[in-house]
This record gives C-alpha cells, sequence and structure tokens, in this order.
C-alpha cells in the first residue's frame, strides 16, 4: 500500500499471468502458447518491414490489416476493430459497454481477468455456475444483465458451448439493449466463430487474439467482430487511453498471418490431432478429461492430487498450470505441445501415477 | 450514440491523433517524429528478434529493458516502468493516482490528451493559465490539488520549465502526498530530466517515450522513472487491464536503442543544429517563435494567420500542426525535419508571406 495510490487501485487484485521461467529449459506447457512457430512469411515480412519507417507513427486504426480479416470472415472493415492482445480488447469492453446498475454475468469458472476488469471499472458483476460436468447452462443468463462475457471454448474447462446455446442469450439481451460478449480466443481448435451473426444481432461481440491458433504470442495482437455502432465504442475508448496500440511490426505481421490460411490451417491441424490422442492415452490411464475444442486439455488424475501432479512434474521439466480455487484445486489445464512434448507429458503423468 | 455505449463512453470527447495522409507523399511536419532514422543497431536487433520465438509471450514486467534504462539513468530497476507507449502510461498514471475529490491541475495549453484521459477516469481537473509568453507560472500550481502534471518542454508551446521550478512543485506535495508528473516526451532535445531528483521525492513521477528523440514511433515504447511505490501502483493498474502490453521486437528494440548511446547524441544534436536556425531564420522574417527545447517549434506570422498559413503550405505539399484553440488559433507547430525539408519549408513562409 502508497499513500499514493487511489482508492480504485488500493481495491484491485491484479491478474497474475502463468510464469515465464527464467531459471531453465521447461517443456511450456502453462500459457496455452502454440507448439509451432508462426508462418515463415510472418517472419519475412516483419523483416522486411524492420527498416527506416519506423521513425513513423503506424496506423492508429490498422486500416489495411482491417480490410484482411473483414475479408476473411466476409464482413465489412467497419465491423473490426484491432487492438493490442485480446486482453486489451476485453479491458476496453469492460469499460465501454457494461454498466453499473445490473450485474455483469459470467461463469464461475472461467478466464480470471474478468472479475479483474470488472473491479477497475467499478462494476458489479455476478458468476453463474457451471454444472458439474463444468457446462455453461445458457438459461441460467436469461435473466437482468448488464451485460454477458463468455469464452467460447470456455477456459480452464476447455468445453464449447453450442451456436444455437449462444444466439439464444444474443436474442434475450438484444431485447434488452446489452451486449453478449464471446471470447473466442481458442475457437480455432475445432470450433467455429459466431462472426457470421453480427449482421442479426448488433449486441454480439466477438473477440479473437492471434496468440494462439496464429503463434503470434509475442507480437500481441487480438481484434474484435461486431456491429459498427459496437466498433465506434471501442474507437471512443481507445481514443481516450493509447491511439497507437499495435505498433507497425505487429500490424503487417497480423495481416500476413491471416493471408497465409494454409499455414494456419496446417498447424491447427496438428494441434488438433495432437489433443485427441493425449486425451484418449490419459483417459486410459483413469485420469479425467473434459471435451476440449482449446489448445489446452483441463483434467485430473484419479489418484494423484492436482497440486502434487504439478510439483512433481514441473521436477520433471514440465510446467503446466494449477488454480488453486474451489471447485478446480483437483485440475490441470495443460497446453497442447508438440508430439514428441506430449508424448513425454503422458509417460511423465503415468510413471507418477505408479509411484 | 448508440444504446450500447455506457454513460462513460457517451461522454467522452476522445483525442485526435495528428493526421496520416494516405492520398501522397508530404513534408510530414505535424506529428513530431524525428526525421531520422532509428539506429541501424536497433533495425538488425529487430531482424535477428524476428524468429520462431514469436510464437511465446513477451515478458510481462520487461526486466532486461528496465535494467538498461535504470542503468542509464544511474537509478535502480524497481524504478522504472515500461509501456505501450508514453500515452499508455499517462492512461495509468491518471487512473492510479489521482483521486476525484481534488482538481488535478495542468496548464491551460497543453498536451490536448490530459482532459481526455481525465474524462476516462471520472476526475476533476483545473487548468492552469499559462502567461502571455506562454510560460508556465509554478507559483500557481501551489495550491490544494489531486496531481499536477506538465510536460517539459510543454506542447505545443516548446517552453522549457527549470529544475528549480518542477522542484517547488514537488516540494509542496510531497507534504500533501500528491504527485508531481512531469511529461518528458521532449527532453532530450535540449532539456534535462529531472530524473534524478526521484530518490529524493517519491511523489515525482517522470515518463518519457522512444518516439521521438530515439526515432521509434512505429514501435510504441513509453516508460515511467519514480520510486517503487509509484512504480509498484503503475503495475496494479497494467495487470488489471493488459499484462503484456510490450511485444518481443520492441522490447529488444528499445534495449538498443538505448544501449547506442551515440547513435542517439548525433541524431538529438542534429535536430537541434536545424532547429537554431530555422527559428534565426522565422524570425527574421519577423515572425514570433518561441524558445525551444523540443524538436518542434510554435510559431505565428506577422501578417498571415495561422490557419492560413496551414492551409497554404499544405497547398505546397507541407503538413504542420493547427490547432483551433483559444489563446493558440494564430500559432502553427511544426516539427523540426531534415535541413533540406526546413530549407523548403522556411521558403515556403517566405513564399507565403511575400504574396
Amino acid at each position: 500500500m502508497s499513500r499514493y495510490w487511489n482508492s480504485t487501485i488500493k481495491n484491485l487484485k491484479p491478474y497474475v499471468p502463468g510464469e515465464q521461467p527464467k531459471d531453465k529449459r521447461y517443456i511450456k506447457l502453462n500459457t496455452n502458447e502454440n507448439p509451432y512457430p508462426p508462418s515463415p512469411r510472418v517472419i519475412e515480412t516483419i523483416k522486411t518491414a524492420a527498416n527506416e519507417d519506423l521513425r513513423l507513427y503506424p496506423d492508429p486504426n490498422g486500416d489495411e490489416l482491417r480490410k484482411v480479416i473483414a475479408s476473411y470472415y466476409g464482413i465489412d472493415t467497419e465491423q473490426v476493430f484491432v487492438g493490442n492482445g485480446s486482453d486489451e480488447i476485453l479491458g476496453f469492453t469492460f469499460g465501454a459497454f457494461f454498466d453499473a446498475d445490473n450485474p455483469i454475468l459470467f461463469p464461475d469458472i472461467t478466464y480470471s481477468f474478468y472479475p479483474v476488469y470488472a473491479n477497475l471499472f467499478h462494476l458489479n458483476y455476478k458468476t453463474i455456475p457451471l454444472d458439474e460436468s463444468f457446462a455453461i447452462c445458457e438459461e441460467q443468463y436469461l435473466i437482468e444483465n448488464g451485460g454477458i462475457i463468455i469464452p467460447n471454448p470456455n477456459a480452464p474447462t476447455s468445453r464449447y458451448l453450442s451456436h444455437q446455446q449462444i444466439l439464444k442469450m444474443a436474442e434475450y439481451n438484444c431485447k434488452c439493449g446489452k451486449l453478449v460478449v464471446i471470447d473466442e480466443a481458442y475457437v480455432d481448435f475445432g470450433g467455429e466463430s459466431v462472426a457470421k451473426y453480427i449482421r442479426d444481432y448488433p449486441n454480439l461481440l466477438v473477440i479473437q487474439t492471434l496468440s494462439k491458433a496464429r503463434s503470434l504470442a509475442g507480437m500481441r495482437i487480438g481484434f474484435a467482430l461486431g456491429s459498427e455502432e459496437i466498433m465506434q465504442g471501442l474507437n471512443r475508448i481507445k481514443n481516450s487511453f493509447n491511439s497507437y496500440t499495435l505498433d507497425r511490426l505487429a500490424l503487417v505481421a497480423a495481416k500476413e498471418a491471416f493471408l497465409d490460411k494454409q499455414y494456419f490451417e496446417e498447424v491447427t491441424k496438428k494441434v488438433i490431432n495432437t489433443r485427441e490422442w493425449v486425451v484418449s492415452r490419459l483417459r486410459a490411464a483413469d485420469c479425467t478429461v473434459m471435451e476440449s475444442r482449446a489448445n489446452f486439455i483441463f483434467m485430473s488424475h484419479p489418484a494423484v492430487t492436482a497440486e502434487e501432479l504439478f510439483g512433481k512434474l514441473r521436477e520433471r521439466g514440465i510446467l503446466v498450470r494449477y488454480f488453486n480455487l474451489p471447485r478446480i484445486n483437483n485440475f490441470l489445464r495443460v497446453s497442447i505441445g508438440t508430439d514428441e512434448q506430449m508424448k513425454m507429458f503422458c509417460e511423465a503423468v503415468e510413471e507418477i501415477g505408479n509411484m
């Protein structure tokens, strides 16, 4: 505590990012990074753009990138917003659209940044419990609210919500002028975006990132898709905070990542294939593994507690994510690595289980 | 207006960045960019870092960069914070330290983003008039306040405040536990940073950017220097909004820009030399030009109104900045370009004056 902090800052409970260890080389399955590098075309594009023009400000609106994303999803450029990672866009969303009068709704088990944003912007929220199988029950969201936000697939549970379920919420909230925000950070690993419904539902806001499926966590790029009036709201808050959030290299890297669709499809397919055999193998060892459409799995071991398993994996040089939170403190979130890394992970789990 | 915007967003008056024209090649003297490219070592470093590691998140704290900046200023790493341009850090500063109970103080003529931040965070502010020669009168700031923020040199006036004047404010506010924020975006063009006083004044916060003197506007890097408790406050708000604001390439580019001190000194010296002859030449043509310690000048013409001059320069392919605001609507802010560009600018001004 410092006497220089204002009351907002004193009351914050900041987000704690996954560990980025510096002491040694781990098999890093703890922050849902892609085990495969970005497209070689992206790397080349960055090298070409690393030139004298870096002295000039970037395009604050990222028009060229927005055009490419719009064309990819078959929507208008004015229906696209780009930002410094999906986290920044989520922050803008809480600041711009959610009102303090009614509670925002999100699942009790979900991305742990949501309550942090709510605190920052002095917003009330109400968490809706997942059912026993960690599924979202969309019916429970059809109550008075200040906005709904849900990741699809959900994190850290990896479970996927159908479009029909999402549209039920969008329909309900459309009548009362409230947003439904779908955080699709992991949607490209077997799910499908609800972006195609944004014309029908002006209250539907889709947020994505290039950190996962496009292997660009190191470049900090996210984007949002939605009605023009929602995008204008995002621009208003952005231009009241930081007009140039994406640097010149991030803008061209992101554009090229969208243009190289073939590479993107190959990489996501590889991750999905790896995930499928990992899930089977862990289930064969009697682990509980949630049905996943993400680049991570959510699992618990029949004999070893999650906390113990986390520690023992770490001793073997394998980092995963353990959340010491109610309901999920016997689960681990494990990012999908390469086949080789996941073979080592599975062997380690089996070995620890047999000790 | 949209029914989806909350009351905060409806009431915002977002910042309008300087024009980034796409229609043709201008002599661009409107956004205070450096006319010289970044150090060749910076470009090389970026090219080397454009590799497979971009799939991984960057270090959220930017430790290596902070270490280099700390060593440059002879302070501790814990007294340094890095962010996505100085604008982002200014935004965090308004959000973390300024309180709604007392008005924040800043000059009536200054960086136009300050009132925008104040609106975003629902803060009161009171502007203190510059005197007739556009100088800051520090005595007028020694009143009850919620914090003070001043650019040094001030923008768009280019005038410089002495350390003694700043310390008078820091001393006054130290007693009442309020911050004095010095926005030193332009300090390296002939001024000197007050960073050396942060150990004596735990309420003194210095904010800088790599966009100007280090020619990296395209990479979005800013930093703050201050007491450890102030830096912790910045970290609290940052980690409640976006944990990874600087990408991997920005982090290494910034580090290299600090390490190549010789290049930095050459470039700033060139800009200062150009500025000095431009000021003399314009004054010889009877223009009023403020004493400048920045990479821009603030001028008015004896015969042609600023608005007209702005338009006529634009017709000649020269972009400068005109603010249609009380007290300064007969002035232009002109960034210092290369000698050749400034020769063309001066010739154009003289020609327009003789028409």
